[in-house]
């Protein structure tokens, strides 16, 4: 199998990184880094052990990269509209396209957009990893991934979990339930990253005042009940182990508040607008969530 | 009539300050600025034309101040739990208290503290005006004072509207429903005030985003719905002109803008906690406004 990787930073270099590593046929697409990745490779430093990936299979645009059997998504969604484009040229009729991505409904915006035959799924990664410097990467905590279907066969899908698990990815594995699964990683990403954005804060200091961690876990309430309008059942149990788990992380700045130092664009549109809009569409109102989506988008504006 | 101002800043210094140019016997307690105002009084630039009162009764202690008639209390509601004793010293078995604060149920609390004898009334001022150093006032804009009666006699708070009308303001009245007034400015205070703090902006800047101004109105329509339920009827078209008015007022921080500024404890528990406990009780949740009031709340723990 042929192997893609659209989006060489910390998600798709790790992953990516791994299957390379263990020996399969990895094609890696970069963006500003890849004069890096050239001279030195993907230089892994992982909490598994580093590894580098030199001499690496590079390229700056998708034209010039093989046809894949799977592709691996790991850009940001603010891309998210280019993505259709940049994914032609290295489709086969049945390749599988992983959408290792954070929001809601990528999966449902890509396939309107893509062949019926290829098949299109989603990865939510559980894990701390960022890029530090061009093509290197800090893997700091975690590396689960559960792949959840949104159409096609999931046979492609199969084999890129037994591969990352020969690499050392201990919980790699197919979900029956993409949405479920998409909902409840927004549990914790919608308060987390919007907070330690519009508060200026990180995980640590947020569940470290009362105020604010009140404020994270109500919102957690409203997502659930969201997603329940939505035909999604999240046990509030799973609110309390998401609080417990990051009241004992690691002091760690989200990807937004990353995004947000670099003066990046943020990942609003699928973490924040379309969550609210699919809640709405259900008859739920996610008052709070719309709160921190319109001070992000303020917050955005001032820097874009 | 003997007049008392507790807290002589911005607004109680104006108030103030127009009934002593006007020849009424007027006290001023003072805090940290009371040296200043020995030196060289009270100094009031104002767009409605400049005044000094000097010399000036001043005092840094109610203990020293006569009894007074009419007390106009300004103070931050941050001191609230200090005022029923800072006022025992010069209330009257008649006197009347009029608190010239923002908030919610100022009144209801303190009306417990005081003699059933003692009249209280709500002073609600739409005014800007700001200390700019001690014992110096500048007043940039507007002026219309409305005093409504918590309980007891509005016989001297008519007398009050009497004499400011004599100095200068062009409107000082009396209402009939006190509490329908303080969901009224609340409605201007609750979205201005607190996200100008959590977005360190201006009312301007925040009213040229198209994110923020729609999160200003949708909060605005969270608090006519509270108020509705709390028995307040309040017509969008009071939204409207409020959002319009505010996108032509002059950039302006607000008070609680100020406050954070100056590190000084913000009004959190009567412009938010207040009104989200009466509507609660209501039945009505403020989902927007209890995320403003734990956002302040975290970013207060930072300074204070």
């Amino acid at each position: 199998m042929t192997y893609g990787v659209i989006g060489t930073g910390g998600i798709g270099g790790f992953y990516g990184g791994i299957l390379a590593k263990s020996g399969c046929d990895v094609h890696f697409l970069f963006h500003s880094e890849y004069e890096a990745a050239m001279e030195h490779g993907l230089i892994v430093n992982s909490c598994w052990g580093d590894f580098t990936i030199n001499p690496i299979n590079a390229y700056n645009s998708t034209a010039s990269m093989p046809k894949c059997d799977v592709v691996l998504v790991a850009i940001k969604t603010t891309a998210q509209n280019r993505l259709a484009d940049m994914l032609k040229p290295i489709l086969k009729p049945d390749s599988t396209v992983v959408l290792i991505q954070n929001g809601l409904n990528m999966e449902k915006n890509l396939a309107a957009l893509l062949p019926e035959s290829v098949a299109i799924a989603g990865g939510m990664a559980y894990i701390c990893v960022s890029r530090i410097a061009p093509a290197v990467i800090h893997h700091q905590d975690l590396g689960e991934l559960t792949i959840g279907m949104h159409r096609g066969s999931d046979e492609k899908a199969r084999e890129l979990c037994r591969q990352l698990k020969c690499g050392g990815v201990k919980v790699a594995e197919i979900c029956s339930d993409l949405n479920a699964h998409r909902w409840k990683k927004l549990l914790w990403n919608i308060p987390y990253n919007g907070l330690t954005v519009i508060l200026k804060s990180t995980t640590d200091r947020l569940m470290n005042n009362e105020a604010s961690a009140k404020l994270i876990y109500d919102i957690m309430l409203e997502i659930i009940g969201a997603a329940k309008a939505c035909g999604v059942e999240i046990p509030i149990s799973i609110a309390d182990n998401l609080v417990e788990m990051t009241r004992h992380m690691k002091p760690y700045k989200t990807s937004m508040r990353l995004d947000y130092d670099n003066k990046r664009p943020m990942e609003i549109e699928y973490m924040y607008s379309e969550p609210i809009k699919e809640a709405d569409a259900h008859g739920f109102i996610m008052a709070k969530t719309q709160v921190l989506e319109q001070q992000l988008k303020f917050i955005q504006n001032g820097y874009l």
